[in-house]
């Protein structure tokens, strides 16, 4: 069995992104040589997630108000009243006594989960056609890393 | 180390549907002679999911009305107060600017997750006493397909 | 290739609890003689899950109360009323009809996962500097079981 690792690094210019990484992905597998197998992708953060879905830019926004009422941030004016009341009682995130103010990135973290498994087949990710991967960065402005791991023959 | 990979093609007749697929998945197992390893079911769509837990209806259905509040639809009246404020601003998703109306399906893939990878011991899949595999339909009434892939020896 | 499996059981003292795993996990890819792979870890309950996150108290109460409100219980008086809409109507979950009371449990399990699969690079779980592993109890009280399996060479 053959085994290949590689990371990458990611900086946000904001706090909230979606980076495309399919192709990032597929060359790594390209440089395994593994052609029947898997290869994970993990964040290697608390408060990054990969996504595997579709690269339309109208849904990434939708998804990312989304998590803000379903994970509300409290550094900012809650987005509405049901963000309000998601929020911890009485309005902060316990995390924030230590100084952090990344409470929510940790929910949207756990939401989105951090990582995802992808099929190769023939040297090829074994995706469907409308399937496209995403890191997805809810606390950046600074370095993070993301770990891709090749296994199979 | 053996590989071997099949596909599925489900084709529901609701919009949104649970199908289990354990024995499916266990036949895949099967076919592949693997007995030490693992077997990932992952949806090749962006809007349906793979879920392991009890099949039992009434959860199903739970599941269900609880997925379209966290996630709701814009294309029907918001269950309630609470899912008409977790739609976007000002009521519909952006998604849906170029004719789609499946914007809650990619939440709700989201939350549900597209993917389960299951231990193989001794041929087997090594689940559990009430887990069950789950294909979840987000947006069917047309072909939708999953891959299923075994490693192992 | 090799491959070792390994379960482990929990009886905890509260309902809903985090336990760390990080080193039960790592003792397990210890005993395998894997030094590069990967190994799943996985709830072989249907109301229990496994997050990799921050070890940090304050943010397990935060997460704790969090998933209170969107998968609230409906043995409790629901948190808020955003919990209490979130329900499912007129009040409870179809699946106690049958005498059950842990149907927040099975959604809880739905929005952390039940599974993980952690890289293994030169014999170390490959984690970022703060990523721990976490078994999540959200149904106790009682013996609940975890596979571990590693595979690699």
């Amino acid at each position: 069995m053959a085994s290949h690792t590689d990371y990458m690094t990611f900086h946000t210019e904001g706090r909230r992104e979606f980076v495309r990484i399919t192709e990032d992905v597929q060359r790594v597998v390209d440089e395994s040589g593994v052609s029947e197998g898997m290869v994970l992708v993990s964040a290697m953060h608390i408060t990054a997630a990969v996504w595997v879905n579709d690269d339309e830019p109208g849904l990434q926004e939708d998804t990312l108000e989304w998590l803000d009422k379903v994970a509300p941030p409290s550094w900012k004016e809650p987005a509405n009243d049901v963000a309000r009341a998601l929020l911890p009682d009485p309005g902060d995130y316990r995390h924030h006594r230590g100084g952090e103010d990344n409470g929510d990135a940790h929910l949207k973290n756990l939401l989105v989960h951090h990582q995802v498994i992808l099929p190769i087949t023939d040297g090829r990710l074994d995706l469907g056609p409308w399937q496209a991967v995403f890191y997805c960065e809810f606390d950046g402005r600074r370095d993070k890393r993301l770990v891709i791991k090749v296994m199979g023959d």
